[in-house]
């Protein structure tokens, strides 16, 4: 066991097209690192946040990854043990790619390799979810788990309201594409849009799509994925909160993906394709059609991080 | 091109635990066959019906046979092409196990087979949806479309309600067990208990189980099969209609099942289980328990059918 470690999580898109609350895959893009190192005090500090703008919580009690480390301490922790803990930010907060959840499950990771290193990764979901429960008032996993597991993976209801996360295979070679414009979507807003209850022929169009979805994944079949893709239970409401939705999502086919939607509650849009040069261009095209309607974005290429969070070395850079 | 042809198209279970118009898949249990015999008097006549008690149509007009075979015609056939039709039934009408959508299937199938042997199954797929349409006037393929393709199939909704079939990847060596009780659901009575509108809650509920049923039937995880198979949308309301529902469901689980549900629109109830000898107990244990409320029923041991309708020979048998 270590004294001191560092772990990187992976972005997410949850609500992937018809998987409102159920479907996430991980990017092989940015990530959120927290470097954590072992006490006896039996505490959890935040000693230092770097590479966000100043606006996350400072304190332990008050940020995500504060109350994931001490779920795992109180988990797992032996009396005495505690951490300190550094979050360096690779995610922008607030924009969609699960900001918070990365950072959740890097403190979880990074906090379990010092005091638990005989836990292994699904056995410290709950610990993450706790971080996301502070961080944005629900613990839904659909964001942790992804980051957690890596690959594609689902949010399966269970009686009584549990929910376990199921990983799902996904072939290689698919490229995800964001673009993530200059704007804001308040939680409370994204789910005050959305209907209370929805028609059957609504939700049968949903559920066919996510089983043809999940097979798409699986078979790596582009067409599939993209004709799956579309969404009736968020998307139609959502997308009036996101300028220039519709022209981003054309400019994005027309460049060469095969469908995309909104990543979590916005405002960044995804795109799916299969080759990082058509990536590139399809980012292009999406940055561009935000343009035009007065928004900056940043646009991020990505291939589906299939391995999850991780320990890495002290010189880990984002691209190892 | 042959002149006299016979066609089988397996039984289906449609409606699969949380995919309620979305998940069918084929038996290879019982068959319906249809006989065509290529004419040039520009018809469709239907010869004769065996198998059945007498209650079915006997003209072509009035039977889905006919109507599957006038599709086939109209849309493939020459000038003056027509063929006549024997029909044996094979499948119990009324039981939920997709009686009419064999019928259809076969007969498109072998009138297919004596008109236009170029067409591939999926091209028959809009033919024997007339024949649905006609029998249950609603042309939703969830039962033809696993019987003409095999195995398992998502109806998946396009816009415009075009529905499309998509065939997805099961495992080897998973049984079903259908027990069929005496007893029949009228079609309106099953639809009507049903709400008009759900909430988001129970909707996300099915979405994710159909994630975690396409995934675990490709995978053939019986646990996970099992785990994803309970339904919100129509079982909570259907199995009223059914006396024995929840006693008949328990039997088939302590019998070695892994989970189960309404197949179709019932009165037959299904169970998924990973081999014949444990599907034996598994029949038995539902049959007593429909007994022990009264209900005389008929159980059925089946692997899945992979190949789904197809050309046999005139001595075929079921069971070949």
């Amino acid at each position: 066991m270590k004294d001191r470690v560092r772990a990187i999580a992976p972005a997410t898109v949850a609500n992937i097209g018809p998987g409102f609350d159920v479907l996430g895959l991980a990017l092989d893009g940015p990530y959120d690192q927290v470097e954590a190192e072992r006490t006896e005090d039996g505490l959890v500090t935040l000693v230092d946040i770097t590479g966000d703008d100043g606006a996350l919580p400072r304190s332990a009690q008050d940020n995500c990854v504060g109350a994931a480390a001490q779920a795992v301490l109180t988990t797992f922790g032996g009396p005495g043990a505690g951490v300190r803990l550094w979050l360096h930010k690779g995610l922008p907060p607030g924009s969609g790619l699960g900001s918070s959840a990365a950072s959740s499950v890097a403190a979880a990771v990074a906090t379990a390799a010092v005091i638990c290193p005989e836990v292994a990764a699904p056995g410290l979901l709950d610990a993450t979810r706790e971080g996301e429960r502070l961080a944005t008032g629900s613990p839904h996993p659909d964001n942790v788990a992804p980051s957690l597991l890596g690959g594609l993976v689902a949010c399966v209801v269970r009686e009584q309201g549990r929910v376990e996360a199921l990983s799902l295979p996904v072939a290689e070679g698919l490229v995800i594409v964001t673009a993530s414009p200059e704007m804001q979507i308040p939680t409370e807003e994204s789910r005050a849009v959305m209907p209370d209850r929805y028609g059957l022929e609504d939700v049968v169009a949903n559920m066919s799509r996510v089983a043809g979805l999940v097979s798409g994944f699986a078979s790596g079949d582009l067409d599939r994925i993209g004709s799956c893709l579309q969404d009736r239970l968020a998307t139609p409401y959502r997308k009036e909160l996101i300028p220039g939705f519709e022209s981003v999502m054309q400019a994005a086919m027309e460049a060469g993906a095969v469908g995309g939607g909104i990543s979590g509650a916005g405002p960044t849009l995804f795109a799916v394709t299969d080759a990082r040069r058509k990536g590139a261009a399809v980012g292009a095209a999406m940055v561009e059609a935000f343009a035009a309607v007065g928004l900056p974005s940043v646009a991020r290429v990505s291939p589906i991080d299939a391995r999850g969070a991780r320990l890495v070395g002290p010189d880990w850079t984002p691209g190892d």
